[in-house]
């Protein structure tokens, strides 16, 4: 190699590890997002819990992902010396300046959405550490176990598609990946755990659990969607790949769902929040791909099929999932699976090699991969530990229950 | 082309989509802090319409400048084939890896700037269709029209300037083109809407309506200034063109805003945060070319000047501004953009090539095309739809009256 | 320099200048951080004064770092015309593009975590003037000096070190550089300071004063950790030197201090949120150097390390650091200095080339000096202006007292 292809290399791997680290970054902010969004929207009594769980759901998903998932989705482990992980040693199979390590933050920060999407699902009556088990079962071993098989090509999945259907499954930036996954191992959880008492009258009528505090709330949703740019730009893993098509499609689906969130919800405030946050579960799959004019109509049927599935959701099929997890990363993210196959058509004004039989079923073994082993872990879990709090415990609240203190301690507790 | 040229043009593209996006990114998350800014300073009974009016007229930028402003601004529009869009296709137009979508996503946050600063004007007492029509009349036509005529040149105003007096009118990173437009806009709304019930007394004294939350007005501020460094430094729009100058510059005027504001303001924590915020409205348009010290003095002069014209605006012109985005983004972008005409001259230490005349006429021009533009769009809807709410409407609140539930929705509902 | 490789070292200056830029962004942002947590752990009185203390802090660091600290550090100063600070000139001796300037703002964003690390022990009962005086004195002088010592090699400290043991002393990112000097300076300022009116019963016993939000804590918390790895990472200050090691590293000792503070502390809210900052203060020093799972041990050790000091601090020592800023960044900041000396052997699967007495004897000289300089700089300030607020004052608290408004001015003026 001359010096100048050297420097260049050099300089891309640098460009590459700082390009990686901005998107892990943002995702990582886009967790304090799913903190404050739960926040905002359960009752004031179960405030704390709601930060404490995300916060520690994320470190065991660090350990769980860095020791066992990381390897399990892409076959690469850790426990070789600091020179070699910077690929600084000779023939270290670690790329130049740590590439493959900012890889696995960023692809850390995807992992641990897992659990804090599930978290929004099953707040106000969860137990604690029974949830922590969860998390690391669930990072280190079930998504890996998907994950690996849409974005690693492990076991021949997407082989089969490419030959069978003309094409792999195409899943840019995980409206499957990780968020049908987290809502549909949701679904399964808020099903295990059962509804929160005094959610529905005798005769199964709901009541209502007014949200504790639009700003938190939208304060969440706003961190959502300002790390969501790098959740899917970054999603290139490198700058030679980078589009500017993923942000531009992002921006107008998140606006798609804004708009149809505003209109079908009636200019309520948690709608709205969440439509935006609907529009970027269903232009992740295939922001790469389709056109802006088809993301924005994209992000509009997911804003409006958040709207109609949390209602119907609560009041028909009387599902007690807190946030709406499962409708909205778990129907907008299969919506946007399944879109990606529609939109990213050539004739749809989109840059095509997509076959929308590969989009339907990557996206359905997903989903029932997801549902199936969430009745799995959380059923065992419920057999072997019990996964819900007393009823009394419940009462008073996940946060004096579990932490001993409420959300504003200085106002709660008595004078002396 | 040999291979390492290509290679290095290839990074290069990348790099800069990257850089914008960052920088798109960023202003984003600035539309977060005009909320957040906005739900601090307002009454309780007004914060969830701070919020979905934020959002929802961001939505409606980004549709009316996708469709239309950025086209009348640019003369590009973007309804060819995502191929073609992404400059994948022999002979696109488009710049190569999307980069010309990733700068319509920054420059539509600067567009979608104009509303979010007219929102805090208007606040309290405006009706929510109305003004987001008035949005997408703004960003779809009026913004772009003088956006145009200075940043892409168009009909040789820009021209005519710098035959006439040496230089055409620097506004590099927008006091005028975003801020003072979207001040003096607001100051027309602000006119055509009237003073909130209850503001003046009967012989005209100014009634205090302290603000609702500090900690929420901070966190908006904060959100803002952390922002702004990608307002002011992508602006830019290539990392060939990136100057270290401009972070440098910005971060003096913002200290020279907070400390004139701490002293003028007599410590009052609503006029420190803002004084940040003036002190960077200032220093946009000559940041690229002025001596750090001078933009020190410029952003001091902002602070002071925020502190005297609020209290002036609101006690003694009786103007009801709520927010004071007049005295805040028209009248201190009005100031960056004539202090970029004086400070800029290299016999200050700043880097030259900018004509006082130009700056002043180019800053006048845009300030009254705006003030004009505000009267004709507030104006034109007050006498088609209505742009306030009824006097009870405004006595219950907004969010009562516009989105059926307020901020706090557990503890203000009664009690089953 | 042929063609291409001038583009190269054009396209390396602007690729390091956005680095550095994002670095200095997001420790920015790290101040909104600093000021949220103090906001969410002191009393509802003293709010307002959190907000204001590290914004003016902020702009004070600015101004005293710019025409005196960066100089005492690095022997640049900034009085030259803007196009000789920018390169733009010919025989510059600043970098091209700017560089150099950028580089003064990532490094201030550190400087002036100083004064926000010591905000947090002195809170509740300073006055604000005395403080902002040292906070001049501190950015201006103090720190620079050691600032300068460690990392430019300025007096022959690093090279006697070096001859001495074997390698200079080593703090890649500022665990004793910034954390440890911040915290150790906090422990003189607290201790001239004195302990909060009712405190303690007249037996030493401590009276529980609890924090007045744990959501504007954890929110506090999660701004630090999000801007941490800006810290971290962009410490190596250009992109040839990026590694991402750094990022992985920080990511697991958070985790260790996560994972610690919640079983140390028993699942309180709090010291999980401080936890994960105690992993980010010990792992600077050796982030570039130390093997992960080292990583992950340094932070646990940090973890635990807080919660069992801050209760010690608290209750036996009757030190009154409202915070625990001592605990946090002085003693987890200690660890790190000296753990970078044990995980970054690489008999430990670290990269080498650290020597544990040259880390010993860093880490104590910062903690010495700073522990020092503080009793003087703060016993100066008592002796010739007092630094606490009177009793009556205290006991109005510090918003009423200085700011003339408190925190939710809405809720608390008597109505009309």
């Amino acid at each position: 190699m001359d010096p100048i292809e050297s420097a260049s290399a050099g300089l891309g791997a640098g460009g590459d590890v700082f390009f990686i680290l901005m998107g892990a970054i943002l995702v990582f902010a886009m967790h304090s997002g799913f903190a404050f969004l739960e926040v905002g929207t359960v009752r004031h009594k179960n405030q704390v819990n709601a930060l404490v769980k995300i916060l520690a759901d994320f470190a065991v998903s660090t350990v769980s992902y860095f020791f066992i998932g990381y390897s399990v989705a892409y076959g690469v482990d850790f426990l070789v010396s600091a020179a070699e992980l910077s690929g600084a040693t000779e023939g270290s199979s670690y790329g130049p300046q740590g590439v493959d390590l900012v890889k696995f933050f960023f692809l850390l920060t995807f992992a641990a959405a897992i659990p804090a999407i599930i978290s929004g699902g099953i707040a106000e009556r969860a137990r604690f550490w029974p949830q922590a088990v969860a998390t690391a079962i669930i990072v280190g071993l079930v998504y890996p176990f998907y994950e690996g098989l849409v974005w690693n090509g492990n076991w021949g999945f997407q082989d089969w598609l490419e030959a069978a259907f003309g094409a792999p499954f195409h899943d840019f930036a995980g409206s499957i990946v990780v968020h049908a996954v987290g809502g549909w191992l949701a679904f399964a959880a808020v099903i295990m755990l059962g509804r929160r008492v005094g959610r529905y009258t005798a005769d199964g009528k709901l009541i209502g659990f007014p949200p504790s505090s639009i700003p938190w709330l939208a304060l969440g949703s706003w961190l959502l969607c300002i790390g969501w740019f790098g959740f899917n730009v970054v999603s290139a893993q490198s700058l030679e790949g980078i589009s500017g098509l993923v942000a531009m499609n992002s921006v107008l689906a998140m606006a798609g769902g804004i708009l149809a969130a505003l209109v079908v919800g009636k200019n309520d405030p948690g709608f709205i929040h969440n439509g935006a946050l609907a529009g970027l579960v269903a232009v992740c799959a295939g922001s790469d791909i389709m056109h802006p004019v088809g993301s924005l109509v994209v992000g509009a049927v997911a804003g409006a099929l958040f709207v109609i599935m949390f209602d119907f959701c609560q009041r028909r099929l009387r599902i007690d999932d807190v946030l709406g997890v499962w409708p909205l990363h778990g129907l907008c993210g299969l919506w946007g699976g399944i879109a990606a196959g529609i939109f990213g058509m050539a004739e749809l004004g989109g840059l095509g090699g997509v076959s929308f039989i590969s989009q339907l079923i990557g996206s359905l073994a997903g989903v029932i991969y997801a549902a199936a082993l969430g009745f799995v872990v959380y059923g065992g879990l419920k057999l072997v530990t019990g996964i819900r709090l007393t009823r009394e415990e419940e009462h008073r609240g996940a946060d004096l229950s579990i932490h001993s203190i409420g959300a504003n301690p200085e106002s709660e507790i008595p004078v002396r």
